[in-house]
């Protein structure tokens, strides 16, 4: 079987072997529900409290501060419903264009409902232009979503900022931190961010868990309702060996946090550097600067993205063009569009994202893999001609 | 250590064995995200289709009828609320008062919000007036939600005949079958219920997963929005692991459907008719033929439930007394009460709920046990008097 290399991390993890291990017990042996009265369900409760305090140290939290969920999107759209429950005279929400879909769609959905809608726009490089974003906040904004790090280009937003801002205007703040949880240092300890969501599964913790981070004191409103769990801030019986898995998937990815900024680092930046002096036409979209350490997205004049993908495929090589959650459809990214990369080389933008699974000659087959992966693409266009290099250049 | 003897499948079950083998995989080797455009993810949703088919095929589905949700609360939510969005103009909702809180609290939130809730009463068995059921109905009337059977009786509600009523006015009909799936037979093909909801770790499949069933052409609007998943019916990344196991459950469930209505029937009927026999005023809570076979409900007079519960966790014996969805209350149980079943008694009742994995052994040392437990609490209580069972019997 030919070996595969995973290098699109930011779409999902494996989840890593120290976390299957801690979750196993929990399927057929004590598989009790931590709201019976029995001994047998009741010692999974203690489970649960080890698991929320190992959530919230990894980012400066308190654990009554945790909600667990079922994934990101629950806890965007929870966070969105709250806030709106929070201040039902308010009518404007403000974001940007380049959020997720559990941000984007629900605020669309939103719009049909009568809300007012503002998606700021990024430059180039994915950046918000803050004195826009001040201008945008008025009496009437209920809650400002923007995300910490873009999913696709990994470029950061000012979140920490832009919260402060907020929280001087009594607005709430939701940060998606799908992205950044796990690698960069958060610590909702020393910011004003009211929400913030987390997914298990981009930090090598099972898929079908996330949580809400609720700053203490916010008003909140639950989204699924039912049972008194989660203390009445989300019903629905827990999800014990997932959330015993995401507070190990927590402590892991504390632990590993450095290597992400160094080690990582180290190889994204030489798979980005060495594709850019080995192909012609090509650029990195996003900011090169404030950016994950895992990730880049690599655009690649006068070919498909999906064909590239398809090559690397058969090396064994796994990658993303645009993000998993809207792949499907033929339309470049919406985050490459709002960012005005030219339509011919949205089309072709591949986003590696790697982990610290990620090995160095794993990076170095692909460093020697992609070259002739994008010439013999364009051997094969109609749009590349051996000038085109010369002439754009 | 003490062996643990589990008749609490109505609070949640184990994970069985083969299920979960079946999920191992998919946490640390196959772990990619089936929207990825490469086969490594590729791969993984081939297996989401096999195991949406096996889900459907336990209720006589179609596989396309099948969305994956995080548990029957939010299957539950997302029917109610579906059902509203597609009758704007409609008001009114028909439930039960012995519905599961995910259907009880979020019509109390929704008759908050302007809808009008007719929780239809139960009598002495537990079991609906049809009567008055009809004459529910309105030209008003958007969504019924009744329950399958009952967590805490096992009592089941005429869902199909309902149905048909409801079908015949234009009227959505919801039921929550968490608890009636996998113990009897249920076949879409042949009933008018619009949507259904099932949840994972009720029949022997892990926490954190459930389906709703959504009728072809029922008019439907998400819950959770985001991603283009479930299409376009549930956002977020599919739980992978979960979903495989679930669909091997229903393939187990399936097998065992004849299990449940022999031997555990024969087990819960005998634990039943042994602790009448032996133990002085106690009673079944609920109507004794239409009911699951594998719950009982039993009342004992003059001892809280709490006790009895606190000394069968000395012998290993978990049960429980109220649902496990609103314990941790002091209230008795609103099923009960909705019965109209006297306060001393609903204060005494336990609810034992057996599996296909319940032994007769296991049975026989319950059935030693609970005579001298209600015995002891008897002689401890300032209730109980020696001449009280002559003076009420």
């Amino acid at each position: 079987m030919m070996k595969t290399i995973y290098l699109d991390n930011n779409a999902t993890t494996q989840v890593a072997p120290e976390v299957v291990e801690v979750m196993l017990p929990y399927f057929h042996e004590l598989y009790g529900n931590p709201s019976s009265m029995h001994s047998f369900g009741g010692q999974v409760a203690g489970k649960v409290r080890e698991a929320r305090e190992k959530v919230a140290d990894l980012i400066g939290a308190s654990p009554e501060e945790i909600i667990f969920t079922s994934c990101g999107t629950e806890s965007d759209n929870t966070a969105i419903l709250s806030a709106l429950a929070a201040h039902l005279e308010k009518r404007h929400i403000v974001t940007s264009r380049v959020e997720h879909p559990a941000i984007k769609v629900l605020c669309s959905h939103l719009s049909k409902k009568g809300y007012r809608i503002t998606e700021l726009p990024v430059n180039g490089d994915g950046l918000l232009d803050m004195d826009q974003y001040e201008r945008s906040l008025t009496p009437d904004t209920a809650v400002v979503s923007l995300m910490w790090a873009n999913n696709e280009t990994g470029v950061f937003f000012p979140v920490e900022k832009a919260a402060k801002m907020a929280r001087e205007r009594g607005i709430l703040f939701h940060s998606d931190a799908v992205q950044a949880v796990g690698k960069i240092p958060i610590s909702m300890m020393i910011n004003d961010i009211d929400m913030l969501s987390l997914s298990g599964h981009k930090i090598h913790g099972p898929k079908g868990i996330g949580i809400l981070y609720v700053r203490k004191g916010t008003k909140f409103s639950p989204f699924l309702v039912g049972g008194h769990q989660e203390k009445n801030r989300r019903g629905g019986t827990e999800n014990i060996p997932s959330i015993i898995g995401l507070g190990k998937a927590c402590e892991v990815a504390k632990l590993n946090l450095s290597t992400e900024n160094t080690t990582v680092r180290r190889l994204r930046d030489r798979l980005e550097n060495e594709i850019l002096a080995r192909v012609p036409e090509c650029r990195i979209n996003g900011d090169r600067v404030n950016r994950l350490p895992n990730t880049t997205n690599i655009s690649f004049g006068f070919v498909e993205g999906e064909s590239i993908l398809l090559m690397m495929d058969e090396y064994g090589i796994c990658a993303s063009s645009g993000s998993a959650c809207t792949s499907g459809s033929l339309q470049p990214s919406h985050v490459l569009r709002a960012m005005g990369v030219p339509f011919t080389m949205a089309h072709g933008s591949i986003r590696f994202s790697l982990s610290v699974y990620s090995r160095e000659e794993e990076i170095d087959f692909v460093i020697a893999k992609i070259p002739p992966i994008i010439g013999r693409l364009r051997e094969l266009s109609p749009f590349w001609k051996p000038d085109n290099q010369r002439a754009m250049s």
